[in-house]
C-alpha cells in the first residue's frame, strides 16, 4: 500500500493505516504523505518507511513506485487527502496500473466521478471508496434481512446522521478540520451533505436495495459567516415509490456522530446506531422485538464474514473500517493470482457508489436552490 | 365531570376516566356515553353513575345538567369522541355554561376551532386540549430549560412520532378505532397529521417556545385502498428562522409509540422519548451529556409541581394524563372560588393550542398538494 | 376504604391514595390520619372526608364504624403506618371485621406475622400487602414464562435494589423518612433489608415461583454513627437447588429506586428494570433476545389483565400499585357478594408473602451475625 | 513477536494477532503455533511467517530464537496456550532473555506465578498479563475519577461477569474451548472464576485501586455431569473496609459477554458495561447523572492516551486489547533504547497482577469448600 495525504497530524489517514493494519493483509510500503516535503520526510519516518520510498509527492511516488519490479512495487494507493485533491491522484494511479481506495466524497464533482468510472472501466483495476459505516457486521446483516423479503417490501426508511463539531465558527479558531471542510473550494458543493450526507445516503440505498430517484432538500448555514452548509434535510423518494427522510447536521450541539436509520417494511422494521453498532433492533407487527447481535450463531453468513470476535466482546468502527479493507485486499489478491474474487469479499463500496454519492451532493444542492418542491434524480 | 362518548369498549374514554380519577379532585357525575341509547345506559351502569344522569345524547345532558342548581350540576364536560362530534357539543357546552375538555385534534377544521375560540372569549370559560405528552414532568424541564436560555438560541428541531397499527388495511378489518380514524369524514382532513402529527407539533412548539412559520409536507397513503394518509413527513421554519423536521406514521411496523423530539441550540441539545418518559438527555458541546430524571431534587418547580411519586418511581402516560386534568380542575375550581389560578396551574393546552393543532393540519395538507417547496403557515 | 396513617405530608399514604382512586372501584369514606388529633383532623379536611369520618385514633374509627350499617360503613382499612405500628391496628380491623391493606414489611417481628396469618384465617377475612413491584404487568409476564416452562428449570437468579438516598446521615439532618426507617424500634430489626430487601426477595420468589432455604447474610452499616444496617449482600440457595445473589443498598450515591432483576434457566433468561418497567428482554440460547413490552398483544393474559393503556403508553409504579389494589378489591367484592373471586384477580401478595418476608428479614439478620457461612431459613 | 499457540481455529491467538497488528509497532515475526507440527506449519504458512521461523516446539523456537543476532531476533513472546502450558514457555522464554506476553490466569497455580514473578525480577524483563478489559478507555476514566477523589471514598462495589455458552454440556459435543476450560487438568483449579471471575476481580481492583482481602464463596457445578465449577458469586471485603459482590456465571443462559461493574462512593457511583465500552455513567447526591464517552475533550489524559479514533466512533474490544500491547510494546521498546519508558506506557497489567489472579482464584476455591464464611485472603 502507498498511501496519499494523511501525514502526522492528519486525523483519517491515521485511521486508514490503523484499518489497512489488522488483519495483516497490507503493509504500508510507501508514502507521499504530505505536500510539504518536510513533513513528508517526517511523517514517513514516524511510520517507518524507508527513506527511499517516501516520495514529496504524489506524481513522484506514481511515476517511481511504476517503475519497480513487480513484486516490488506497491498493489494499490490510498488516497486520504482532502476532496479536491482526490480526484487528480486517483487517475494518475489508475493510468500508472494501480488499484486505488479512496476517501469519500470521491471528488469534487459528479463530473470527475464519471471520467474515474471511464478509467476503472478501461483499466480492469478496483476502486474502493470507503462508506465506511457499510462495513458493521450488523449493516450487513440488515442489508441480507431485506434483501431475503423478511421486512416485506420496505415502505419508509428515516436515515438521520446528527453532529454537533461545528456549532460554533471552529474554521476561524484555528481547527484544520473545520477549516477545509468548510472551504467550498476544497470540500465540494455541500459542507454537510458531502461530509456526512453521503454517508447516510449510502447506509439507506446500501441496507434497502433501493435508490433515490427525488429529493425535498433544505440546506442551511446556521452557523452565522460559515461559508457552506452546515446543516441539512432532505425528503426522499426511492424507486419502489417508498419515502424517506434523511437528516445531516454538523450543528446538532452535544452530538458525537450519531447515525441511526430505519427501515420499515410491511411485515417490520429494523434500527441501527452507528453508536450502538453491535445491536441490530427488528421489530415485528405482531411479535416481540428482537436484539440481533455482532457475533451471534443464528446471523447471516456475510454478517459472521465481516466478524472477527465472538458475540458480546464489542467490533468498532476500526474494525468496519478493516472490513472494506480486508474485502478489498481479498479481491485485488485473487485478481493478483488470476482468480475469481470470492462473492463476500466483493462487498465493498466502488467506483459506482462514488458516482452516486456525487450525484446525491448535487442533486440536493440543486434541490435546496430550487422553489419547486421535488427534484428530479439526475445522474 | 360529564363525559360525552367514552362508552364501554372506547379507548380514550377510560383513558380519561383514569386520568380524572386519579387525584381524587373530579368526580365522573354524569355521562352521554354512546349515541346508543342501550350502550349508553349499560355504560353508565358499569360506572356506578345514577340513572337519571347517565343520558342518552349530549344534548339532553348538556340541558337537564344546565338545569340543575349550582352545587348539584357538573362543572364540567369531557368530549371523547371522535374528531368529527367534538365541535358540536363543546360550542353547546360553552353556551350552557359548562367548561369543557376536549380531545384533539380540536375541531374538523380551523374554521370551527376559531368558533370555538371567539365562544371561549365571549363566555370566559375554560377549555382544555388533552394535548397529553405536554403533561409528562420531563417535557416541562424540557421547556422550562430552554425558556432559561439554558440551550441559547434554538436551531434545530427533530420530532418523530412512528407508529405501526395500521400497517394493515385494518379498517377493514373490523377494527373499529381505524374504521374511524381513517375516514375522512370523521377523522378530518389528514389521518395521520391529525392523528399524531398534530401532537408532535405540539410538543415542538410547547418545549421549543416556538411557532411554526413554513411547511413543506409529503403526506402518504402507503396501505394501498386506505382512504386518508397514514403517512407523513414535514420539514419545518419556525419563526426565529431556525429549521425542524416533523415524521409521523402509522405504517411504521413495529412501532408502538414511539414519539421522539430533539431541540438543538447553540450551546446544547436535548432529546425525549416518550416511551421512556422520566428521562431527558441534555447533551452539552464540551462536558458530558446530563441524565436529568422525573422526580430528581434538582428539577425546575414546573416539573416538580406535575410529579407525584419520588424519584426512580416511574411516572407513565396516564400521570402525564392527569397532570393536565389537575392542572385544569385546579384552575376552574379557584375561578368558581372568585379566585386567580396559580401559574403553574394554568400550564395545560387551550383553545388557542387547539387552533394551531388545526392549522397545522391545513396548512400540512395544502403543502402536499403543492408543487412549490415552501408553504407559508395561514391561520 | 379507611386509612390509618398517611396524614399531610407522609409520602406512602399519598401514593396508596392515587392507586386506589385510579379505577374509580375504591373511595376514601374514613380516615385516622395522623396520630396527632389536630393533623388528622386537617388532613381529613385537604382530603374532602367528612368530619365525623375524619378519627384521631385507629381504634375509635375501627369500633365507630364497625358500628355502622353495612352498607355504609368502610369495606376495608389501610395501613400505611411506620413499620412498628402495622401490627396492632391489622389485628384489631380483622376482629372488628375489616379487610385489610397493609404495607410492607407487614409487622416487626416474624412472630407478630404469624399471629395475623392465624387471625386471617380465623376470621376468613382478606390481607392484602402491597409488595408494589409485583403488580407490573411485564412482572407477571416473567412469573407466566417462568411457570410455563420456557426458559427451562431455574438456575440462577440475581436481583439487586441500589438506592442512595441514605448516602449520608439523613436520620440527623431533618429528615423525617430517614429517621423512623434508620431506628430499630420503628423500622424492625433490619433496615436496608426490611426496606427494600424485602422487595427484592419478594420479586425474585414471585417471578421464579420458587423459594429461599438458605442465606449467607453480610449486612453493614456504612456510615458511620447510622444505628441500623444500610447495606446489604446476601448469598440465595432455593428450593430446586439454584442459587442466587441478592444485593440491598441505600448507600449506592447516586442510584433512585434501581430494583433489576435476572433470572436464568436452562434455556433462556430474562431480565426486567424497575426503572424501565414496561420492557422484559427474554434471552435465548441461540436465538436473538427478545424485547417483551407492556400493552402488546403477544402477552400472557395475566399480564394485560394488569394493564390500563395501549403499547407504547408507558405504565408506571402508580399503574403498578393500583393493579395490587383492583385486584384485592374485586376480591372482596365478590366476596361480599358472595362469588368466587376469579382467579386473575386473586393475584396480589396476602399474608403468607408477609410471613415470607418477616422471615427473610429475621433469616438474613440471623445469618449476618453468624460465621457459618450457610444458614437454613427458619419460618 | 513471536506467539506460542494460536493455530490455525484458535480463538485467542488469533485475537492477539489483531490487536498487536493494529498500530504497526508489532509484527509476528516467529511461532511456535501448535504442537502438532503439520498444524504448526501449515499455520505459520497462512500468517505469511517465513519456513525458517515458523517452529514446531516452544523450546525449539526459544532456542533458536535465542541464538539470532539481536537486530534480527524476537522482542518478546505471546503465549496463547491453555492454561496449563503458560508457565512452562513464560519461564523459559525469560530466561533465555525474552519480553513475555501471557493470557490471563498467568498459570495454573500461585506458586507457579510466584516463581514467575521471581524470574522477572531477577532478569529485570517485563511480562504483560493480557487482562484485556482494563484497556478500554472508559475503565481508564473511571480509574483516574476515583483515583482523584471524584466519588470520594469507595463504599461498595459490585462486579459481575454473566456469559451463557456453557448452559449445556458443550464440552462432550465436540466444542474444544469448552473441552479444555472445563478440564481442570488444563484450565487449574476453578473453571468460571479462573476465566472469567479473574476479569472481574482485576477490574474491581484496578478502577478502585483497592485490593480484595476477605472472601466468602459459593462455587457451582451448575450443569450436570461438568467437572469444574460454571457458575458462582462471591462476597468481598476490601481493604479500606468497604464491601463488593462478585458474579461469574457461564451458565447465564442467553448472556454473551456481559461484563459491568458498579462502584460506589461517598459522593458518587459510577457504572460501565462492557459491551457498550465507550459509555462511563457517572452518578451524583444531588445532581443529574452525566455520560462520559470515550474520545471526547474533556476526559483524563489516560483515556486520551488509550484512545485512537474521535468520539462518536466506538472503539472495542481490539482496540482496547491493542492498548495493552502498546503500552507493552513503548514500554519495552523504551527499555531497549535505554529510555525511560513513559508513565502512560507503563499501565499495563502484570506479573503482580497474575499474582493477584491466581491467589483470587486459590481463595476463592478454599473459601467455597469451607463452612466458614469469612476467609482472609493468602497470598
Amino acid at each position: 500500500m502507498g498511501m496519499i495525504g494523511g501525514g502526522k497530524d492528519a486525523f483519517i489517514g491515521a485511521v486508514h493505516r490503523l484499518a489497512a493494519n489488522m488483519d495483516g493483509l497490507i503493509e504500508l510500503s510507501a508514502g507521499a504523505l504530505s505536500v510539504h516535503p518536510e513533513v513528508a520526510k517526517e511523517s514517513g519516518k514516524i511510520l517507518f518507511l524507508p527513506d527511499e520510498r517516501t516520495y514529496t509527492s504524489y506524481e513522484e511516488m506514481l511515476q517511481k513506485e511504476s517503475e519497480l519490479p513487480a513484486d516490488q512495487k506497491i498493489d494499490f494507493v490510498t488516497i486520504v487527502t482532502p476532496n479536491f485533491a482526490h480526484f487528480a491522484p486517483a487517475m494518475m494511479a489508475l493510468e500508472k496500473g494501480f488499484n486505488v481506495v479512496v476517501e469519500k466524497p470521491i471528488t469534487l464533482s459528479l463530473d470527475e466521478a464519471k471520467q474515474l468510472k471511464a478509467k476503472v472501466e478501461e483499466t480492469g483495476l478496483t476502486l474502493c471508496l470507503t462508506h465506511t459505516y457499510s462495513g458493521y457486521p450488523m449493516v450487513k446483516q440488515a442489508k441480507q434481512m431485506v434483501a431475503d423479503g423478511e421486512l416485506g417490501a420496505i415502505r419508509k426508511i428515516i436515515v438521520e446522521y446528527p453532529q454537533g463539531w461545528l456549532s460554533r465558527l471552529s474554521e476561524r479558531e484555528g481547527n484544520a478540520q473545520a477549516a477545509w471542510r468548510t472551504d467550498p473550494s476544497k470540500t465540494g458543493k455541500s459542507g454537510s451533505m458531502g461530509d456526512i450526507g453521503t454517508h447516510a445516503a449510502h447506509l439507506a440505498e446500501y441496507i434497502s436495495g433501493l435508490k433515490i430517484t427525488k429529493v425535498c432538500a433544505d440546506l442551511n448555514i446556521v452557523v452565522p459567516d460559515r461559508a457552506i452548509d452546515d446543516d441539512g434535510n432532505v425528503l426522499l423518494k426511492f424507486d419502489n415509490g417508498s419515502n424517506g427522510v434523511l437528516i445531516a447536521s454538523q450543528i446538532a450541539a452535544g452530538e458525537e456522530n450519531a447515525l441511526k436509520i430505519k427501515v420499515y417494511g410491511e411485515k417490520g422494521g429494523l434500527e441501527w446506531h452507528q453508536m450502538e453498532p453491535n445491536t441490530l433492533i427488528v421489530k415485528w407487527l405482531d411479535e416481540p422485538a428482537q436484539i440481533f447481535r455482532t457475533g451471534s450463531g443464528y446471523l447471516s453468513a456475510i454478517a459472521k464474514h465481516n466478524t472477527r470476535v465472538p458475540g458480546g466482546h464489542p467490533e468498532g468502527y476500526l474494525e468496519a473500517f478493516a472490513n472494506i479493507y480486508r474485502n478489498f485486499a481479498l479481491t485485488i489478491s485473487a485478481k493478483l493470482n488470476g482468480e475469481e474474487p470470492q462473492p463476500e469479499t466483493l462487498d465493498f463500496p466502488t467506483v459506482e457508489d462514488g458516482i452516486r454519492g456525487m450525484a446525491f451532493i448535487e442533486n440536493v444542492v440543486d434541490s435546496s436552490k430550487s422553489d419547486q418542491k421535488w427534484h428530479d434524480y439526475k445522474i
